[in-house]
């Protein structure tokens, strides 16, 4: 492969952007805005990074109109810097070099119906009445069981594994070690020992997800857990039986949501933070980092819980005094609030 | 296959229930109380629901004795709603259609010995000494290293590893991407560096157990890690080396367990908590959601550590103020507590 | 396999150690001061466990001087203990019996490039452009993607993913489930809509690192994830795309680090702790389990937050005065502080 390489000139075209400077600047690449040489190309987003235009070395820089006053080198300028990159940056990533079709070991049940034009890697396996569509890729040792719909364009890079009954719309891709469509966690105590509940339901995914490494999301026990078109998921996240998740809601690394919980479109929820059973969260929430939902959110807005990070010796004189808030609070002076 | 369908009457004599109603109703699958349709069965457990019997239209509902009178349907009266629900929904529970015996993909070590009654399904790998017995099933792409067991009935779903010395009692299900017996995070700092410490333990899991999709069990130090019988661990789980969890504990999502804790009998640990290494928890504890247990519990009961949700303007006035909380109650008058 | 023996005064010669009591006295295992027999050495480096000398059967233990004072059986005397545990322990733990070579099943693009003095197990899947070296062992069911480099003697137990660009040292060892090189969560939201940015770095892995049981390390955006030599990772971590993780740092399970953070040499992340993205962490800084970091850490010590764990019934009262903790304190008399 030689590697791809675009003019600003022709950058500005395609995705309708303004040249400032030189405008047959070639680019090969892209690079940070302190890492990028002559041939890359680099962007400036966040205004705390300004200071580094002067140093710069890219061969061409992506900014707002504002910033490109007096840079000296070439600039492409756009209304958002950072997703103008994205496109940009997408012409140079490699794509994986598979052969089109299925690959010679791959294991497929005769009743389940794969599209000439998908492609299946090594060790995969595709069990009874599951179906790949066009376009759909499917990476080595993945395993789909059956009753499963994998649609167009949809990408399981590797080891992913989908259970039973799940139903992916077009362009989901899925990261290695993801499991979908296990055994939700439906118990039922019956004479001191733990009885099963079936969990008869599916996972219904929308168009355009992004499911993480190793995240989780289980079947539901009667109808179906569902995320919405667009939502994006990172790593080793955990979603619980009957979920439902909104369109265009995304969640970073570790989140834990538990069962029949729903959550509204547009949300955010931070690294770590879980969201208990059974409660609903409006549209257009943020939750930060590690923070602990217990009960409904019936407002659009950021929130949070935890306490601040010490160092460990005051944190335990603090920690001593939470114990005996209340009784502190009692033994206040009685105030005007 | 033509969906399985049993009368009121049938469910009755085999469970051991008393219908109200049209004995002869009968369903072939089972719904939520609002979405069950004419064919189906629902239950009601949580009175919280109970308003929705009046619009319900199941062909057949599970209640209680008290919640029957009045009800105009066919009712099932049983004294635990949930639990003849979760019996009654395993009738509809469709089983995956595997072929008996060992796929040819199977690389099944000389040495190992599989139960011509097992089933043993594609891109499986079996170690050197293992043993697989009657009944079980291993799902695709499950890898089981040497000396390890698994017991009659066991269910590895797909995709789950047993490393090494990882012996599972009687039908223990494993879902997807669990990993048992791997290497305990046993280091030593030793002139500047990190040492391995060999973990020469297994793992022990009781008849009954379930083991979440993409939960680790590390195997132990130098004598084992313990799982009773009927533990119940959700996906997502840690459980260090050398701990051992009593029988009928039940674990959520998201639970990481640090090496050495006892955990007791009859435990409830909610989602995303934390136990710290070498304690012991007594039985019948309930710790709630992403509580840290940093020392031992030795009476029954529930127990949380963390803070409310707040929107996140007070929770940062607040949080600020739990930095002083220690000089603030040193400020307050002496009271008489 | 017959089980190896070594006689105390072998040990003490080959690990510069001094032998007390019988030098003759010969091992075959090693097991816990409580645990060990006639024929097994135990170890005491904690003083929290002398007591149980007095009762201990083991044929030789390993302690320091100050301890083998009046013992009346056989000691190795030691500085440190442990870590001579460690070391003498690897003595007995067994290796897996893989075969030499390319095991049949493995599927290898011809454009990788496999040392003959390499293992590889079954199910392997090996990329376009990647290099396994001398010495290297892959076990069942790993895929290997494009461009990735195993360094000599490193270890992939089994089912571990290393997506594209991933480079490790010599000697890493790497547990099941592990994914390294996913696409890091780039995303910029555009009309909308999600767009995602591509993930154009890679993963490299300094030498005798050790990566845990479903742990994740990201792909770097642009420049590379990176981590140092000899850092340790427990099971279930997530480490974002374009972290720093500096030589001998050690993490235990389940810990979350955000994208682009730097975290020092010598550093001990606790269990379940998060550290939030673009923040840097010092040299030799220790967080406590379940602490959230969120802002940079300039002075090396002990960092926690949190609270403490309490029966529900109390944590329920101080909790609702965390709410009004800024209220309270506007109540207060004013101090002198």
């Amino acid at each position: 492969m030689s590697a791809p390489s675009h003019s600003a000139a022709e950058l500005a075209e395609r995705f309708g952007l303004e040249v400032r400077g030189d405008a047959g600047a070639r680019i090969e690449g892209v690079g940070t805005l302190a890492g990028a040489g002559p041939r890359q190309l680099a962007f400036l987003a966040n205004p705390k990074y300004r200071g580094q235009l002067a140093a710069c070395d890219a061969g061409v820089v992506v900014m707002r109109e504002a910033d490109a006053a007096g840079f000296p080198g070439t600039a492409l300028v756009a209304r958002d810097p950072y997703a103008t990159f994205a496109r940009i940056a997408a012409l140079f990533a490699p794509r994986p070099e598979w052969p089109a079709g299925l690959h010679p070991s791959a294991d497929v049940h005769p009743d389940a119906s794969v599209s000439p034009d998908a492609q299946v890697g090594a060790f995969v396996s595709i069990g009874a009445r599951s179906r790949v569509d066009a376009g759909a890729r499917i990476g080595p040792g993945c395993v789909i069981g059956e009753d499963c719909v994998v649609g167009e364009g949809c990408e399981l890079v590797a080891r992913v594994t989908l259970v039973v009954r799940v139903r992916l719309g077009q362009r989901v891709r899925i990261h290695p070690g993801a499991v979908l469509g296990a055994d939700g966690f439906g118990l039922a105590m019956n004479e001191g020992r733990w009885l099963n509940v079936p969990q008869l339901g599916g996972v219904v995914v929308g168009d355009d997800c992004e499911i993480g490494a190793n995240t989780c999301i289980d079947r539901g026990a009667i109808e179906d857990t569902v995320l919405g078109d667009d939502v994006r998921l990172d790593n080793q996240i955990q979603i619980g039986h009957n979920v439902v998740v909104g369109a265009h809601t995304a969640m970073a690394g570790c989140v834990a949501v538990a069962g029949s919980a729903r959550i509204g479109r547009y949300c955010l929820i931070g690294g770590g933070a879980g969201v208990v059973g059974h409660i609903e969260i409006c549209d257009r929430v943020t939750v930060t980092a590690m923070s602990l939902v217990t009960s409904s959110i019936r407002e659009p807005g950021e929130y949070s819980s935890g306490t601040p990070l010490m160092d460990n010796r005051s944190w335990r004189r603090n920690a001593a005094r939470f114990r005996q808030l209340d009784a502190l609070a009692r033994r206040l002076p009685r105030g005007d609030a």
